[in-house]
């Protein structure tokens, strides 16, 4: 192991779903694809199974203690805790959802007590999570609230290889975005970001390119005043306070070949509007990053899958860039605690 | 000239915009880019100094009839009509704006008198047609008078290469669009598209997918009620008349590759839902079709750039994909006409 390298903590996520099979699949894939090493927290037979129907063999470790892990990474895949279940691809159920939420408390335990470099999370279902008495929206929220911080200042941002972009508002319906939209909203984030992207990814000046929320920005106000109301004057805000921050542009014209080469990172009013060009360009290889929080934390961007799970055809890119990314990020935060 | 194949009319757009050079490499190029038959009306001598900017030769040959335009488009830029003016690259004015509406109104007149296969429209500067007093939003508004037919009934599509693509609503602030979605809207619109795809693009029975309004589709009413009150009932309405309709399909599934094979065209609930993948994913080549009118009209999908007027750098490939578009489309209909 490199000194002072950490593995990373992957938790399992449902183990009806793509989870187990993807984490297997990374492992399999972990030298031609440089996976950094990682262990997950439980479910060793759900992967070994999952894996075992995608052709892939994958042998399993247990391991008392993570420092442990990066040693017999290349041979077997580490696993730190003995909770594991049946392997009943496509059928969710409150057992597989007690076993994902005890795999993900003990993965951010770790990482939490600096025992593993960061956290990667493999999908969950939201309604068995629900139903076993979870009453975080997503996993999200439940890692603020483990790591002490407002929800509000854990902030999602998408990253793949042609794109990064955060959503300013989530989960809500369309027409309640206008009335979300503050200026305080948007210079808060905005800041996170650029801290985030300073201290996790290494830029040291990231560019930050602001949406517009209206089609055409607006034209001047004839079709809706948010951009002179509240973005305009929330770039003025950011770029007074000495960060390079453009906008509000055209929803349209931000994600073009040609724009995307001018920014670090788009910050986007709606949901939609981030999702959208991120999975459009870059969909299997989509990474979730959740940026303002004390720990590395990464998924892939995609959900549980239950219709394709166990038929061998779900994509691991997205889980070995989540894997990949995260490692990235805790280097960078490694060099800069050493520096 | 291949017999019964029409030229293509193209209007000259803002002369102070990017339209004249592009018309002129679209000529220029009209052998190795295989570009049909076309004549301009008007503004030789602007297209021939804008061309020449950008280092190419522009020969034009004035034509009495549209009929002797094929005849001579190998070796001269046929024009129609004799007003012109003087090239000022990225200075609007009410004089340019007044050649670029003649341009537009005999081009429109020709083709709707059946002397051209196809109208072509180069990119006007909205401003500066109000202060001349044309009162349409824009040219597709323009037209659907010109042709008689109610505007709602002349429907946008965005296509490039990786896409096709239409707005259900258009130009209006985001917050009125759940407003004005309605199920008679959003069939009203569909049947246009589908008999469009039918007619000018050959498609016998042409694939639709429409989109959500909301994330996640709503995710079962949690973020607003729009696709189970409005949408999926529209859907239903369609399917019952026979059409190949899907959907309400999540904004953030409906583009990635794997989506995009499923349909022949995505049907969005507003301006940047449409907008945004077709421009990240072909920005340089898309093209702006008007369906449900009574001619073929396309134009590039991109406006003015007075920015970059002059300057040589303005890519010709939309206006190059608009040409062989109405090309293909004209071609479609005097298919079906003859047979």
């Amino acid at each position: 192991m490199i000194p002072g390298r950490l593995p990373l903590a992957v938790s399992l996520g449902d183990p009806a779903g793509i989870g187990p099979e993807l984490i297997g699949a990374a492992w399999a894939a972990r030298r031609e694809r440089d996976v950094p090493p990682f262990f997950v927290t439980g479910g060793a037979k759900i992967i070994r199974h999952a894996a075992a129907s995608r052709g892939l063999n994958v042998p399993f470790r247990p391991v008392e203690n993570p420092d442990d892990a990066a040693a017999c990474y290349d041979t077997a895949l580490p696993v730190v805790g003995g909770m594991d279940g049946e392997w009943c691809p496509g059928e969710p159920d409150t057992t597989g959802a007690a076993l994902a939420l005890s795999s993900l408390e003990t993965a951010t335990g770790l990482v939490r007590a600096g025992a593993a470099g960061g956290l990667v999370t493999a999908p969950v279902a939201k309604a068995q999570l629900a139903a076993i008495g979870f009453h975080y929206p997503g996993q999200t929220e439940y890692l603020a609230a483990a790591c002490g911080i407002p929800p509000g200042d854990a902030v999602m941002m998408l990253a793949g290889p042609s794109l990064r972009a955060v959503p300013l508002t989530v989960h809500c319906a369309l027409a309640e975005v206008p009335g979300l939209l503050s200026v305080d909203l948007i210079c808060r984030k905005a800041r996170i970001v650029a801290a985030a992207l300073t201290r996790d990814l290494g830029l040291a000046a990231p560019r930050l390119a602001i949406a517009a929320l209206n089609p055409h920005g607006g034209e001047g106000g004839r079709f809706g005043d948010e951009e002179a109301r509240i973005i305009a004057p929330a770039v003025a805000s950011l770029k007074e306070s000495g960060l390079d921050v453009t906008g509000p542009h055209p929803g349209d014209a931000l994600f073009t070949a040609r724009a995307r080469r001018g920014y670090d990172v788009a910050l986007a009013m709606y949901h939609d509007q981030a999702l959208i060009p991120l999975k459009a360009l870059d969909f299997d290889e989509g990474v979730n990053v959740t940026l303002g929080l004390p720990i590395v934390r990464t998924s892939p961007d995609h959900g549980t899958a239950f219709d394709i799970a166990g038929k061998g055809v779900a994509d691991p890119g997205a889980m070995i860039a989540a894997l990949r990314m995260a490692g990235e990020m805790a280097g960078q935060r490694r060099r800069r605690a050493a520096a």
